[in-house]
């Protein structure tokens, strides 16, 4: 019986593994381009579980506050395949008071395949900018890791 | 230019035609089984756009109402393949006071590939059971196909 | 730091924990319900992975064999939400030389919100039927849960 | 009943109407963030059909050759919802011998709600880069719009 985990920190890096299945392929027998991106919201979501924010209770609380991604840049290097073992490094290279800058490097074999940079904005439900919790702000502050 | 169109009553069958897409295949080069639930769902919702329904006026409505589905039996024959032109025909199979059956058959070059027996409820968006709005019962009452 | 692992057997059943991301949901605020045809292949996949059998290799062998499925009756009777953790439970409940069937579970604090009921065949990658490889068929056997 | 068209070209740019459904929302009430490459890849598809090439033919042909996205950068500005009929604008803004530039604007009610610029890559499907037919990039030549 194999073992995972459902991500972790090592140093200022979340790591997060990740089976590539059947609905994440395409007819070209590799991973849809898009889907690269919903890897990489699922590593997202893991580490700041960790910090203690969860997306549903975010949203329902009386603030009703979300991230959503502002700017992504993808490059692809190599494809994944069925069946595949990733593992997604995601790190916070930026932290503002209503952004922040991440970069996640999906990785087969410990090497990089696809590689992406991403701008988060924390807004209100009715889509106006907010402030990211001071909380979740304070635990993330000291993982920062400038380029 | 190709013209085509989103989708037309023939006597009591709403025809809709659907382009298989990269994003609907899989690794083993045809379209990935979930999906075609999705390529259902859209056939659905453009059968009841015709007859005055849209899902995003009816949950911002007062009523804040929504159609969900309860049950679905899915007879897989043959595959669909990227790029192949598919035919979704949908009929209403019986229509009661707070839900609805419909038979769907996916079509290729005019054969039967997918089969779908699904059957829908109308809910209020907090889950509980809602009666279909009777300006849309009764558009549909004419169309309903018993078998 | 959550532990967590990717399906284990407990007696007959095959358990596999599953969260909900933002991808797997709608606007209705809960699961699309075609991505619990998705989930459930995951755990199938994750069950005969168990019993040696990966499906890139399977389909890269000699004999070029894969499953498909090809009937699924599917029993919606509550919704999931973003950031549940699932549990999905799999049994198989006949096994033939070239079928199977099986029977799945999908729970929510130990409640099922949905019930699916899956026939797979084995095929060659051109479509034809094929035998389940005796290798499977015998690790599977013991674990045949007749209804 | 509602006409539509599966794309055209306006001079230089190629238009395509593309139809929000509940597959491709989430939980925040909106456009899933991944989707609108799904929905940019269904426009290229599109527009390259108009110029002679089917992707499933070209990979089935001797040459078997593809076109994989290389790079991506996407510009999310607002959110497209449920029901929203969108339209995708496509231009080829640089064509090489084994690669081409595309800029991509997602417009709802004439305003570009997403952007993207694409770097394709012209390939074979053991994943070495190939030239892309002359047959296609003559047609394609014309209608390049250097920005």
């Amino acid at each position: 019986m194999t073992e995972t985990y459902s991500g972790l920190m090592k140093e200022k890096t979340f790591v997060f593994p990740l089976r590539v299945y059947y609905s994440d392929t395409d007819a070209g027998g590799v991973v849809y381009y898009a889907n690269y991106l919903t890897f990489a919201e699922k590593a997202r979501t893991e580490m700041i579980r960790l910090f203690g924010w969860e997306h549903r209770t975010a949203m329902e609380s009386a603030e009703k506050q979300a991230f959503v991604v502002r700017h992504c840049e993808i490059d692809y290097r190599r494809s994944a395949k069925l069946d595949d073992l990733l593992e997604i490094h995601t790190m916070v290279t930026k932290i503002k008071g209503a952004s922040m800058n991440m970069e996640q490097r999906i990785q087969l074999d410990g090497k990089d395949i696809v590689v992406l940079s991403v701008k988060l904005a924390c807004i209100t439900m009715d889509g106006k900018p907010a402030r990211i919790p001071v909380v979740l702000r304070d635990k993330l502050l000291p993982y920062v890791k400038c380029k």
